[in-house]
């Protein structure tokens, strides 16, 4: 067996580099046909370890209603199509490019309705920024002057609360305490100085258990001014976990349609969790111990190591990987039930694929 | 835009200083009337911020089963009844006033049925000490002897577990492990010598699902004796959130009958947070970071910032929020269900407003 | 009173030598007979503290359905049950032996279908491995090279996941991902060489809701290759938290049918927190602080202390008790729905005995 596990790793490295060889795990070659590495070759999933590790049965018992075979149809449908991408075609969280008024990076969002698909052929009612959920990433820098102009399109009052960023009262999107509420079919204009920086968020505070739990929410990422001030890393990766529209998501989307989180061996990814549902997701990565660096964009003093971060709904948290090992980890929230059913795995999951 | 916003700075801290030129926010203004600065001059609510940030429509689309006016009507009702004050008579954490017998201070509760108001003209059956709800705050220094007497009026046994207060295993307060059930009519003395600081809390621990679900529940402050081994405060603030008894609430009451948590500018305040419920309740301050200093009365050894802090049910958490930024600050639960629905917030909402 | 205090503690310290005298606190004198140490003699629970701290009146008020007196026969009956101990036969955790291939280590495991009783006279459907819920513990140090032989005997495909332990992606365990699902009647062999110490996991990761639900499921505990990196401890315990199969239960059993806690005075004991459920469970020690020293097999940087710490899914922690105080103290889950009911503690509590 000793030996076996060496030609794993051969197996491993050889598919890594772009499932060239015919050999290797198939699946993990779809990855990254997905990832856009290499041409999805379809083989059976049981090429590499069954020949050496599993020893099979004559035929599966029924259970759950369906035989076994059946149920591991649906689930391996589920990781097929994951693998393959592509399974819907809107996507949330795109860079808001800011228009310059002087030296003021001008944001403009608008509120409305739509159909959001969040998952293949699901589609609901969502209330969304600029038709995405989530709603464009804005991204700024630390003493950036930043306006962000909103027009409501929605049915309902609303206004905006920049969650963790710092700003001057006025300009905190409280309505009735802070300002009046924005009238459907008017606009508001909010206005102020970066001072913070960090992961944060933008959603609504008006109605807002509705009007988030609806869509009415997207990032907000401050850049430090002193670059070596910020955390080490060579590639990102947002997760906005939500329980609300369209059930169980990741970025607005429901397993298999969520995306992988991808990087190189050796690299140093960090990973920027925001709850903006009503439940906690402790977000499970298989494989690559999680450095914990931030809170809700405040750097720690002592950053931990964990494998399970709990995420309460309105946190941030920041975490660096570091990429060490080559392979598709499965990455979920480990409330089971927000992740798989008896047909598969759904909702808060994804993967973590690091390419050779 | 640039210059509105110096505006937007004069009028508001004009009226942070007392509302008294008639212009800046007028909510805020009846905040400071709240806290008994000024008189709640009543205006539009659209004055400030309206007029230079605001787009306004013809009208507005209905949404919700209301018109978004009805909605914003009740909304707004919410905020003025909270910033009016006095929605409710009744108070729960009064200090308890102990009597000394020779070094020993004496703390008398007593256990009975009452319908408390949670919020204006909602009561509901609550079993309290002392009438209170929560129970009077018993508040000791390190190395005090100290005796707490126990009436129980209610209709079941009883006992009291003084819960992160290091005491003898004999006053534990666990009827059947550490003592008999104080059944109803009877009287307990439980008396310890107090060996550990920090924000503790004392509540039923005989049919406690029920009970301290009821309301049998306080909060149990011990100072150091060496106060240059507490933190640095300037003021503070005791904050025991619940889903129980009366809803979501704060101190007992669901918004807007909450209390404002009140500080000037430049103070540190100091926030203790104790649940007593049986979920978890992420409070998120608005405006300002929150350091947090202590767990379950144990100084941490790295204070760490953050804006939302999770608050399991039995945890206690200090923190220190620096007050440098004037105005009235939304805090309140993140899982919004627990804050806000269609017709307003409600539950565990209130705000820190911080007086220039 | 003062007086009363050190008779106390001559009592307890009698009785916790061994209940000899006859005096004491009954029930803590059964708990040491629970633990083997001495004859579980009934005696009224009455005798100590009543005499002292007791004022009692003539008779109990009728409540909830039951008299005061009914209500507390039911919940001493909890009580004396959990203190005699034995409430049910079988037992999970058990030390798994490897049988040794060379300078492998190698586990087998069977997943099967079993009642299991969770508590005394009431069984369950549970899907268990070698018959037991939790599953053996399998227990190695780091460097040690591992094989784990898997037989499926489920209704449904399975493969195991090992959470928390660093090992090669194809060892992973995600079926369709990095493995082919072990079908009812066939076995799969993991095999990898041990990387990280620490409290972690295996369990089920195909159809997991339901087949981790159901309790495939157990501890994979890894000590340090350099036992002086280890945390200091003289004993520990390892709590298995569960919400699912058998409702709320610890180590697979519901009050009164866990089993105690048992150190001695002067020892230091480490806790491991597994948290195999879908809810959170903030686990209360009353009595004693715990120190928190690691997250999910990860030492910390900086250690903390409290005494109700949060486990999420998916989470473990350790953290040491320095058992300075002999006695009997409560230690459950804190929302207090998982722990009792009109009729007494039930599901996620048990007690930590320190004997002198």
């Amino acid at each position: 067996m000793a030996k076996q596990l060496a030609s794993d790793l051969i197996s491993r490295r050889n598919f890594l580099k772009g499932a060239s060889l015919g050999v290797g795990i198939p699946v993990v070659g779809t990855v990254l046909a997905a990832c856009g590495n290499a041409p999805a070759t379809a083989q059976s999933p049981t090429a590499m370890p069954a020949d050496h590790n599993m020893t099979t049965a004559p035929q599966g018992q029924a259970g759950g209603g369906m035989t076994a075979d059946e149920m591991d149809a649906h689930h391996e449908a589920g990781i097929k199509a994951f693998l393959a991408g592509k399974e819907t075609t809107t996507k949330g969280n795109q860079p808001l490019e800011p228009k310059m008024d002087g030296d003021v990076k001008v944001f403009e969002l608008t509120s409305s309705v739509i159909q959001w698909e969040y998952a293949k052929d699901q589609k609901v009612e969502a209330w969304v920024y600029n038709e995405q959920l989530p709603g464009p990433v804005i991204r700024v820098t630390e003493g950036d002057k930043v306006r962000v102009v909103l027009k409501n399109q929605l049915p309902e009052s609303t206004a905006i609360h920049f969650h963790g960023v710092l700003v001057p009262n006025n300009m905190d999107g409280v309505p009735f305490i802070t300002q009046p509420p924005i009238k459907p079919g008017a606009s508001f204009t909010y206005e102020f100085t970066i001072r913070n920086s960090g992961s944060h968020m933008y959603h609504s505070h008006h109605n807002a258990t509705k009007q988030v739990g609806k869509g009415q929410l997207g990032a907000f990422i401050v850049d430090p001014k002193d670059k070596s001030k910020d955390f080490a890393y060579d590639v990102e990766h947002l997760m906005i976990l939500n329980d609300q529209v369209g059930g169980f998501t990741i970025n607005g989307k429901g397993f298999p349609a969520t995306e992988p989180v991808v990087a190189k061996k050796g690299q140093k990814l960090r990973i920027r969790y925001m709850n903006e549902g009503q439940l906690i997701h402790p977000m499970h990565l298989h494989g690559l111990p999680q450095l914990v660096v931030a809170k809700d964009g405040w750097p720690l003093p002592q950053p931990y190591m964990c494998d399970t971060l709990n995420v309460a709904p309105g946190e941030r948290w920041d975490v660096i990987v570091d990429c060490t090992e080559p392979g598709a980890w499965a990455f979920h929230c480990h409330i089971l039930s927000h992740a798989e059913g008896d047909n598969g795995m759904f909702g808060m999951v994804t993967a973590l694929v690091i390419q050779e």
